[in-house]
């Protein structure tokens, strides 16, 4: 399993995945799921991973080499693609056609060959944009109504971001709901851990502003959580009672 | 789907259901899941269900009308049950029944006959207890180290009980914790909705305190996700940035 969440607001992207992969559960490894794409003052990517291992690092070699443009048969990379939308189409072209080599063989053996990435950044001349990419090569985007998305294991994190993710949200602030969020399903899904990537780029910056490796004992992650704890417990108080049962009236 | 909540502290028990089911997403009407059995100054028992509609209801009826011991082959009933314990093992037997009189004809239609439940409640000369019992008959129930259990759609409902639910909370903060819990799962999946059903049990009192209709619209549930709301925005920014990016050194 995996956990990975993009949070896009006004201000630039965040973006952060867990590392832990497992085959069973007595077989459970550390693995970078996040990976930077930048070339400073034109282009800052991350990408994220979820799913067959396989499928998602071979995804992710093929965009490094260059993925053949199904309609003319150019090699193209995420360094030359000129828009993020045609980088996501680049990543999809990858996916597809990792999936589409790997299947038969996978199928036969029983084993998922599903894969999915949360795609991130900005390239000069357009917006911050994200996007989430399936292993059929399509792919959703963030919109005026949606400012995050998440791949793997989702409905745990989910809540938090639901309440507090506004487009005007600061981006550190996005940073510690990200992490908030993390620290939810890591609390019920034994199949996500830490360390955790953590990827910033603010808007217009074109360069990635923080990257940084969360380890499950930092002081800075323990002190948000307890925090946390403790700012819940105090909202909860400051809510007045039900008015039925022995407060009503 | 569904979705219920039981939280066990040491002033009591509260239970909350939602009311909605469905056959396929088409096919939606409003059932209640949240069922009372009271003796008051004898006994306050409160049972909630998930899974096929037909087993659950039959699984009620059964223990209104009586339940066969298979040891011994006498009726008993919640009203007679000595302990909490025989009362759980009571709803098993019940459900167990239901489920083998109704899955031949089930399976053969491709139908899921299983369900589950959260049993809890207080039996005078005993404390109060809860538990979760599966569509086999067998149950596991709160201990020291759990004060909550959840079925249905748990996901997630879960973080908030999992960060705030300690054994010394109050027993309408414990409510208040539950209706946030059912608002997250809500907002993420139309297979759970209100009106949602709130049952309060509290200590040695042998009767329901509170039994309570919320409403979607209800000024009261409204106003608490409202300041929920609030809270966390002021939570989130009460604790410091993370000491990477520009605000380190």
């Amino acid at each position: 399993m995996t956990y990975c969440a993009g949070i896009l607001v006004d201000d630039g992207l965040v973006m952060i995945a867990d590392t832990r992969t497992n085959a069973g559960i007595d077989d459970i490894s550390t693995y970078r799921k996040l990976h930077i794409f930048e070339w400073p003052g034109d282009r800052a990517l991350a990408l994220c991973s979820a799913g067959n291992l396989s499928v998602s690092q071979g995804t992710i070699s093929l965009l490094r080499e260059g993925v053949r443009n199904p309609e003319t048969g150019e090699l193209e990379t995420l360094e030359t693609a000129p828009t993020m939308f045609r980088a996501a189409q680049l990543v999809g072209w990858a996916v597809r056609k990792m999936v589409t080599d790997m299947k038969p063989a996978l199928d036969e053996a029983g084993i998922d060959s599903g894969a999915s990435f949360l795609f991130g950044g900005q390239i000069r001349g357009g917006p911050p944009d994200l996007y989430l990419v399936y292993g059929q090569g399509n792919f959703i985007q963030c919109s005026e109504d949606i400012h995050f998305l998440q791949i793997g294991e989702h409905k745990y994190g989910k809540p938090i971001l639901d309440r507090a993710v506004t487009a005007d949200l600061d981006l550190y602030d996005a940073v510690k709901l990200g992490l908030i969020s993390f620290d939810s399903t890591i609390r019920s899904n034994l199949a996500v851990g830490a360390p955790l990537d953590v990827c910033v780029i603010r808007r217009d910056v074109l360069a990635v502003e923080a990257r940084h490796r969360v380890e499950a004992d930092e002081p800075y992650f323990r002190e948000l959580m307890d925090r946390w704890s403790s700012a819940l417990r105090e909202a909860l108080q400051s809510v007045a009672p039900p008015p039925y049962g022995p407060h009503r009236g």
